[in-house]
């Protein structure tokens, strides 16, 4: 290795250009971001946002950032966090399946924020944004799993970098600065997996953000750190991961780009059960099924289905998204999956918890985890069998655009309204051509 | 081991009450207390401090509390971070000298702050500075040296712990609310020690008070977070080290206090080099030694003071703080070591040069680690022996309280004047009469 990772990121980051983005990195940069819109809009009204804006905005400077779906404005810093905490609450947010990292939330929050504090170009906002990503998911790359195995929420603790390095891109570090900010990110990573079923889970990307950020700023005015901040003997890969493989940060940076893996969840629940609604409602739709026309369902699951979302009578929504029998109820019943299908009232719906004690799931061994198997038996005995190979949302599958809007108007119409959704997202395909990026935050403001 | 180290910390910080402290760990406080506000008033004007000043202020909010020796005031979160900065810039602070943490910078950064933008006693602000301070270093008790051998910085990653708990104590908040303000502290640990010797060392104090502060006010909202942040599976201690003993944290609460053994520094500099410096000002003072008088010194030393502190011509005043040579000139000068003698101007003095190139030092094997051996040749051929068995600030010699009213006026006369500097002291032993803390702060401002 004849190359300091740290070095070999902050120089990459300090020389990339935004017009030598490849079109397919730019158009799936457009994607990420505006999954993240609609996660950061559909999450604003979360109780776990109320508290932590009721908590902090007293101690919050000028309001020049938008918090995402909701009226308030705040200073930039403290903008990056709400919008970390309400892009992950649903934990329907986007996924680099190989680290489970969720890209978007600690770098999309830290440059939304930004640029409604300083005017940023479509093309340098995207440029920042694939900076970020490429940053933090290499990083993870390098000491997954050892690092996440031994207990650190990866989003938070690798997004610190990838904030940092997107800000400090758009403050135009220069190398010694930008080595500094990695310094500054790399002393302050956030999250640990026991969080996890509490509201600090999304805490982590939104803090992450908020340091990454900080990070940045400081490093612009001067502040000295480490300038091997990732591999340095008691810097942050010997301190939080046992392993680590650096040529995962330093090879063929500028020729890959970690966000053209990224993935977006089509439901608003664990990924084992996505093959199981993607298959039940391709069935409904393909069959125009009738719950009431249906007498039984058998399901052949993967193992870690039923280890993780077995539960057969679920009693809260937030149970709900633990059971695959709820899960494939709704797909019959909606012929969706998204957040409201997970609802306390959609869990005790008599006529949810009728089909859902008609289903049954067996796990195969031949069942890969992204595949299903399902048997539909009707009430006059026709028996209707589907096989989802890869579900909607795998790498094999990707969502579509229209998907990604489908999904976006789920999450966003009751909140900004149909019309206001519309036009957002047409904001989003159109982000390469805004001068002033920050004047499509506003737009997602109430 | 019945209970878990989280809830026995959590109850005793809920439960403990200002009067049941003995008036010995009292009088502790307020000289931990006292030591503090003279480091953070002496490094109020060092470049670190107007660096994160500038970067960060443009995001603060209402200027409610005091950056202490300067003129600006912030929001209380700011506040935490900037006293804390400044307070460990110099190195001068105070170390429990088991775990090498400072407790104060991220327990008082966070409480004065606090004071200043709600009112607090005396006694409760005493009361919640032991509690931090027995909370962040049981928890170090607990993990060292594992945990700060592997890299992590100590008085960082506990002292987010003390200053949660001393916030959240001033915030009344319950043994559910307290629990939450734990778990959201062991998710954001700072400090990484490969930051030593930049700027970031003394972010880290800083930062660990305003997360800690962050916690307790999130907490105090209804924030959910884990119950067990300390010990769960994948909790801090077992994420953040390989070997951990809980019963430091859980035997004899309320019965020891870990404030009663906190040391301070007589010197700016490592502690290795304090007993040479100590038994040179005390021949000094007692022979009237000049230095023109001198013809030669042999320190016999411990190895360490070799190991890390021998560089024969150091350039710069912070050089300085690593020759042995240097400090032993400049006490004998002087008669003192504070942070004057190691300035850039002290280092190239000729004066200081000529007396410094006539001291040796040996390696003694028969030396402890705060003990020194000194012969001191004069011009006319007199030799002088002087044994240190135990240096100044080491815990079998404590400073006196006079002791650190010097250390104080050497710091902060130049910033606040010495009359101002008079009252601040005298302000600082009466802390248990005030009725608004907060004053104390206002005091110590430009």
């Amino acid at each position: 290795m004849s190359r300091s990772p740290t070095q070999a990121l902050v120089n990459y980051v300090v020389e990339a250009r935004p017009e030598a983005l490849p079109d397919a990195v730019r158009k799936e940069a457009k994607r990420t971001f505006l999954n993240w819109v609609g996660c950061a809009v559909g999450g604003s009204h979360h109780e776990t946002l109320d508290i932590a804006i009721a908590a902090l905005s007293p101690f919050a400077g000028t309001g020049t950032s938008s918090v995402l779906g909701r009226a308030e404005r705040t200073d930039p810093l403290h903008a990056a966090l709400f919008n970390g905490i309400s892009s992950h609450v649903f934990d329907f947010d986007d996924t680099h399946l190989r680290t489970v990292i969720h890209p978007a939330g600690p770098v999309a929050s830290a440059l939304l924020a930004y640029a409604e504090y300083r005017p940023v170009t479509g093309p340098d906002f995207i440029n920042a944004l694939v900076l970020g990503v490429e940053v933090e998911c290499r990083i993870g790359n390098a000491v997954f799993p050892a690092h996440y195995d031994v207990g650190w929420h990866i989003t938070g603790t690798t997004g610190v970098f990838g904030a940092a390095a997107a800000v400090g891109k758009l403050l135009g570090l220069d190398a010694q600065r930008m080595a500094w900010a990695f310094g500054l990110a790399a002393t302050q990573p956030v999250g640990l997996r026991d969080m996890f079923g509490t509201m600090t889970k999304s805490f982590h990307p939104g803090r992450a953000a908020q340091n990454g950020f900080t990070a940045a700023l400081l490093a612009q005015k001067g502040y000295t750190s480490s300038e091997q901040g990732i591999e340095a003997k008691r810097g942050w890969a010997n301190v939080l991961s046992i392993a680590h493989n650096y040529a995962e940060i330093t090879e063929n940076l500028g020729k890959s780009y970690e966000i053209s893996v990224n993935s977006y969840k089509p439901f608003a629940c664990g990924i084992v059960i996505h093959p199981t609604i993607d298959g039940c409602i391709q069935l409904r739709n393909a069959e125009h099924l009738d719950p009431t026309m249906i007498r039984s369902v058998d399901l052949r699951v993967h193992h870690l289905v039923l280890e993780l979302t077995g539960k057969t009578s679920p009693k809260t929504g937030l149970e709900g998204k633990f059971s695959v029998y709820h899960a494939a109820a709704m797909a019959f019943i909606d012929g969706t999956g998204g957040e409201k299908q997970f609802s306390d009232e959609a869990v005790v719906n008599p006529n949810v918890i009728a089909l859902r004690d008609r289903i049954k799931a067996t796990v195969d061994p031949a069942i890969a985890p992204d595949e299903v198997r399902i048997k539909v038996t009707l009430m006059d005995e026709t028996v209707i069998e589907h096989h989802v190979p890869h579900a909607i949302g795998s790498i094999a599958r990707p969502m579509s655009d229209a998907d990604l809007e489908r999904k976006f108007q789920d999450l966003a119409d009751d909140i900004l309204g149909p019309q206001r959704v519309k036009e957002l997202l047409a904001q989003c395909w159109d982000l390469e051509r805004f001068n002033d990026v920050g004047k499509l935050a506003a737009a997602a403001r109430l």
